[in-house]
């Protein structure tokens, strides 16, 4: 089972306090079980309640202190000591570690924690953590639910919109003062009646799908399975690529879906195509995507992720017809802060010995 | 009366086959009146179907040669003659202009054009027509009808995600090399649950207002009167701005509205709060605006649209929080095919004496 929440439930799920608003957009202040009890609401004291980080998560980084009054933080990136040697210097008292993609959980990170019960993950994706090793060892893996999904599809509207009506080349164009000299400006290409085909129908991908319809795009998707909705299901992706105008890349990178967008699929977008990704860099043979963005054989793409991040070919850098976000699509103030809740969530689910708040499916 | 019509009217009405379509995306091909006769449908010879154009609209432009095989253009950008003396030369028998911002049809022209009849505007807006005088001198204006309005309305809710989830400021950085070491990226808004303001609720805002309606925003909006739909209605534009996050600029300019957005209202919407203005540049005091942008009074822009086109004041080139577009939110190649179909349509309904498509009213 796959467990997700959206925010409402959220909201009613996780009844917490110790987050206050961070911006006046915030309307509801909430309660974590106990409101007399803003540090720690467990009957264990924080120092038996020990987490470690390997690499800081964005979100444990902005809101650092709600986690450091309730949990133990041992930080790995902190230590003089080099990875392994921290790792074994607490091997026998960790059970829980909070990660992101920059610190992966590998077999040998998991080898050097016997007493491991939990992966926190702090993404949506998982594919940092060695699910197969977890599974091996019956180590439970939570992920950060559904917070992000909202953000990360506005924004995948926003990178194919501004890909197709050509707004960051518009913004380069003023601010670089060539507006007076530039003549005609390119036409770019409306949205309303485009054939926009999902890669991806879960909680993001159904998002990016609805607001694609307010648009007037017409929806189709290819998912693991057809999906109980009003979009066209394509059980093969070539053949939904070859029907689409542009691509939306919204799924989980797994062993079967890496590179799944290849030099077939690109011919088959063809050359007018557009492939926005808010998903996960290796879901693209980018190599290929490259050498196809500089011939002209497909017409643009909207990148929020790479396969080897930070680093971003600098063939794409001189390109106009393509849009490149520093892997940021989930980041705003508010998805942070429900994200904030649902990771102490799970912390406080586990030393607490109640129900995770976002386990996932961990399952051949 | 002021005469509207969305694409599918338009398709409907405008049963026209001048244009072949100019990709693959246009799915109609249509005709003309008159299948047979692709050149000149009226039994007028084109050398009696005088239009005259001061500056070439862009629309114009890109369909010349539709135009041209059906009129007989007078180009006064192209003849060597003063504008002037241009006029003068063809004051008796020219009954109709086409123009478009850069070319205003002033007092001064329409007095230089005593058998003036009809004034074709490629736009929608007809602030750079002198309407008072068309008035006085009994002559119609068309308008290019709402053929615009998809492509602006998305161009709208482009420009306030981009400024709200950092989407341009986010290219520059993966641009510029800086990822690797820009450490953390600032966090942007998310737009689910913000309140926007719609200033003008016609054609153009009620599209924006449905778009951002799927992405989860609260759409209020002011207009000169109450409209019957499920937004909220603010006579006043302050109480709008102060009661919104962001303002999404949608009216016409008219003296009414003209600097409409000012000090008092930019400090009503405050330091987080966005504008974008998709309408006429004038309607924003601009120095006001540059000036609380500046001094981080208001929280961000997104601007297609200025006081002084092509000039855009310098200071916003610096800022990472504003978005410059150079006028161009119209500019789709599906937009510009129907804006040809109106604007020939309107020359053909005047040169057969049948009803104008799209005649925009103009009384006290």
């Amino acid at each position: 089972m796959y467990f997700t929440l959206n925010s409402n439930k959220l909201k009613s799920l996780i009844i917490c306090g110790m987050l206050s608003p961070i911006n006046q957009d915030f309307t509801f202040i909430s309660f974590f079980m106990n409101p007399q009890d803003h540090q720690s609401p467990s009957s264990q004291p924080p120092e038996l309640r020990k987490v470690l980080i390997l690499r800081p998560p964005p979100v444990f980084t902005v809101h650092e202190q709600y986690f450091s009054n309730r949990f133990h933080i041992l930080k790995a990136y902190d230590s003089p000591l080099p990875t392994h040697d921290f790792l074994h210097a607490h091997a026998q008292d960790v059970k829980v570690v909070l990660c992101s993609g920059a610190g992966p959980i590998t077999a040998d990170v998991i080898r050097d924690l016997p007493a491991l019960q939990l992966v926190v993950s702090a993404a949506t994706g998982v594919n940092h953590i060695d699910m197969a090793e977890c599974r091996r060892r019956g180590i439970t893996v939570t992920n950060a639910g559904d917070v992000f999904s909202e953000d990360v599809a506005d924004a995948a509207v926003g990178l194919l919109t501004d890909v197709m009506r050509r707004i960051s080349s518009g913004d380069r164009l003023v601010r670089g003062g060539r507006w007076p000299t530039s003549g005609e400006y390119p036409l770019g290409s409306k949205l309303g009646g485009k054939r926009v085909g999902i890669v991806g129908l879960g909680n993001i991908g159904f998002r990016v799908a609805t607001r694609l319809e307010a648009m007037g795009c017409i929806v189709s998707y290819t998912s693991r399975q057809k999906k109980h909705c009003p979009f066209t299901f394509y059980p093969d992706i070539l053949q939904l690529a070859v029907d689409s105008y542009a691509l939306v890349l919204c799924c989980a990178l797994t062993n079967e879906t890496r590179h799944m967008i290849d030099n077939k699929v690109m011919m088959g977008l063809g050359e007018k195509g557009v492939i926005v990704n808010v998903a996960r860099g290796a879901l693209i043979d980018e190599a290929e995507l490259v050498k196809c963005l500089v011939e002209g054989e497909i017409g643009g793409v909207g990148l929020d992720v790479f396969e080897n991040e930070p680093n971003v070919p600098k063939e794409l850098f001189e390109l106009d017809n393509v849009v490149l976000l520093p892997h940021k699509t989930a980041f705003t103030k508010e998805s942070f802060y429900d994200a904030a809740q649902v990771l102490i969530g799970n912390l406080e689910a586990f030393f607490t010995n109640k129900p995770l708040l976002t386990p996932v499916a961990n399952e051949f």
